[in-house]
């Protein structure tokens, strides 16, 4: 609970309205209460104002007709006055006590630093080192010889397996894995063979890897995350991959072996990449594409395989006339004879 | 064991044959032994009758040169008295004893009603509240002040985040994870920021959610399944989607982040659907389409972006024929010079 | 360690250079430092070499320029050479001691061959046989009935289900799920009704599956994948399903409910197959493809409905020159008005 004054305060917010009023909650501009506070970012929601029941609203300017209404905070930039309100009602999304869960299976030689939280049916093997004030909630499974750093949280049934490198405030959402074999298998007359996988897997600061997402280790080497790469649920990035520096991912992209993505790219859900390639910078690339090649630094691109976007919309408009084209063909073609 | 007398009369069938036959097991017309019982409810599957060793069959009639072959089961829903005699020779797929696991992790707090089997190595958090008669396989993991209705069946490693709440009757297959963090990142200049996601999930009643199906609460709000829909394996659900009610999707489907499927909708396995779109109820869509907007009510669509099935099939079968019509525009355009 | 010399030896390989050597690693030719050994099997890395400081290298010739500079180790077949030195550094990547770590839970009637590994929080219902030299990592659940066989391994959180089959020498990585109920419902008055699922998945002797891999029990009879079958990660095997020898699959791919994939094909990820059709063996797809039915044995074939991989091809390269044609078609007509 806080009053709309003291959030005022906090968010240096013009307020408008009763400064007095006690919040509880923040809450969708269609959903909020009269002791709830919600906010308007983007313009198309003014249009829900004139019904909403919230006591309060953070927002850049108030409409006409609406003075009076409720009480207003008003700020040049509600979007992040809207963050920092929610970080002020949960200021810590885990309730973790720092300490070792008595039934988690910790190795006796783990380095484990101050604040750390291992949660319930944990297994932390040999060698393992963990950086300050990091939680692994329940289940977690760390494999031998992988260093985890400072302020990381890993959610539940989080598998980060052997001499894996996690940098500092890396999130991992549950079930994901880091650090699986490689798909590496030699053909012979008999069948395949399996190439070990000696590699490993590297997430460095700042990385968040969604549910159930599979980073593979690499077969020599390493597959890296770069510095900020958010990567949404139900990936795989498979062997010796490199993705850049502040790169982000929608759900169920795949990435074959050994190829590199660019630092500052956007890929959309479903798009897959194949091998043994190596993209520029600042790619973007419209969901469920398949990339082939380097389209080149900033592109735009879309389609399997993926071209520059708006070849692949002429492409698509195209197509709808096609059937259409083939009779006018025809109908030349009988016309000639 | 049954005799085929017994379960005729439980099916309201009519016997044709020895209604002393013990039966043992159901099974696969192709593989039914002298003493299985056996069904065919697709004609398709007649053909398989002569060379079957089945004891008993359920059918519709018996056909031509197969009387007195075997014994059989006369009703006009074969597939209905299969689905019956399923039941009856496995009353129960679960064998769990009611009872919480010595091993398992429970908050002291947690409301456990009467029937409930919490089984080993689960660890559930403060605050839960679980019903009647559900059951919790082994290694499950139940957080923070999430609810749990009657009957529902968790199988082995599901995820249920904090605070979601679960009807009746819902089934998750294993690894399933339902309230990981939706993916909502604010960018800024030095990468991006986290922004919390304080919303929860609800799936309604008769929800089935597949293996490894990843399942994303709300930023604000709630994500919703709604009662009777049934979820695939590896399928995204994003933030704040909704699903309407008795809608199916086949696996790895992807739906992004505050998008609305109707009720009574089919999805094809591996289709996309792009964020922020409202469908209408009762579309069907084709395998691997990418959904970018609401076709209509009761539309068959296709492809990527996704058009009407019939136009789709068109512009595939124009595509075809398109390398030899560019040849014949070349011809046409020589013949005019 | 090991001496270049005693290395040379035991590849049966030329030695040119100090057989004294003590090699302490086996690195990427780009990576390797002085005690290391690296290999080029590939002549597109032979241009890595001058810059290498690589300490030995592995491969069929010593290029110019390159004498006495290191140590080599010449063999006609490098790759396999450098297989064999890998599992000389690498000897068995778990370092597991057998036995029943104490905080699993094993039912009584469990039985349990020599040199099994169980590890900690692993649950292994009642009736499971578990043979020879198994390993169980950590957080592992068997259930009922379930066989395993001898020389397998699963990594951490891998489920498999009640009354399934797994051969020898299978490898399970981490979070797969082998015995999911297949998604059967019958559609009713008021939404759908679940089909019991109670046949069963067998695996055959050296079948690899991936990380969070899922693959659903048979309604009746089985789901079987056959004898050295590689699954990549995130792959979804519907109930029914039956792979062929020796096919191997890369990440993502989804195979819909009875559909049978033939004896040595190779899927690129992505691909998507409806159900109930049987494929010819050999078959090798593009990644992404659809395939909605049997192209024929040793068919190449990609796009959706995947087609012979030339015509795709020629297809594509002529959607691309589409919006050209359409005009020039425009103007033909106009001409000839």
């Amino acid at each position: 609970m806080i009053s709309a004054g003291k959030l005022a305060e906090i968010l240096k917010a013009e307020l408008v309205g009763d400064d007095s009023l006690e919040l509880t909650a923040v809450s969708k501009i269609e959903e909020a209460t009269s002791d709830e506070i919600s906010f308007i970012a983007n313009s198309a929601y003014f249009k829900h104002l004139p019904e909403s029941e919230a006591g309060a609203v953070i927002l850049d300017h108030i409409p006409d007709g609406e003075e009076g209404k409720r009480t207003y905070l008003i700020t040049p930039e509600p979007y992040r006055a809207f963050l920092a309100t929610l970080h002020h009602f949960h200021p810590t999304l885990d309730h973790s006590t720092p300490g070792i869960h008595k039934s988690a299976d910790v190795a006796p030689d783990v380095q484990i630093a101050e604040g750390v939280t291992i949660g319930p049916m944990c297994v932390v093997e040999s060698g393992v080192i963990i950086g300050k004030h990091s939680i692994l909630r329940a289940q977690c499974f760390v494999g031998r010889g992988t260093t985890v750093g400072e302020d990381c949280l890993f959610h539940s049934r989080v598998s980060v397996r052997e001499s894996c490198i996690i940098g500092n405030r890396v999130i991992i959402q549950d079930g994901a894995v880091v650090g699986s074999d490689g798909f590496g298998f030699a053909p012979g007359e008999e069948g395949y063979t399996k190439i070990p996988q000696v590699g490993n897997v590297i997430l460095e600061d700042d990385v968040e890897i969604g549910a159930n997402t599979t980073i593979d280790r690499a077969t020599l080497g390493k597959t890296i995350i770069r510095q900020g790469v958010k990567l949404d649920n139900l990936i795989q990035i498979a062997h010796n991959v490199e993705i850049g520096k502040n790169t982000v991912f929608a759900a169920q992209v795949g990435i074959a072996g050994s190829s590199k993505v660019g630092a500052n790219s956007m890929f959309g859900g479903q798009v897959g990449m194949a091998g043994h390639i190596r993209l520029s910078d600042g790619i973007m690339v419209a969901a469920q594409s398949g990339i082939h090649k380097d389209p080149g630094a900033k592109s735009i691109i879309g389609g399997t395989p993926a071209v520059e976007i708006h070849e692949w919309q002429r492409s698509f408009a195209a197509i709808r006339k096609l059937p259409d084209a083939l009779k006018r063909l025809r109908k030349l073609e009988d016309k000639g004879d």
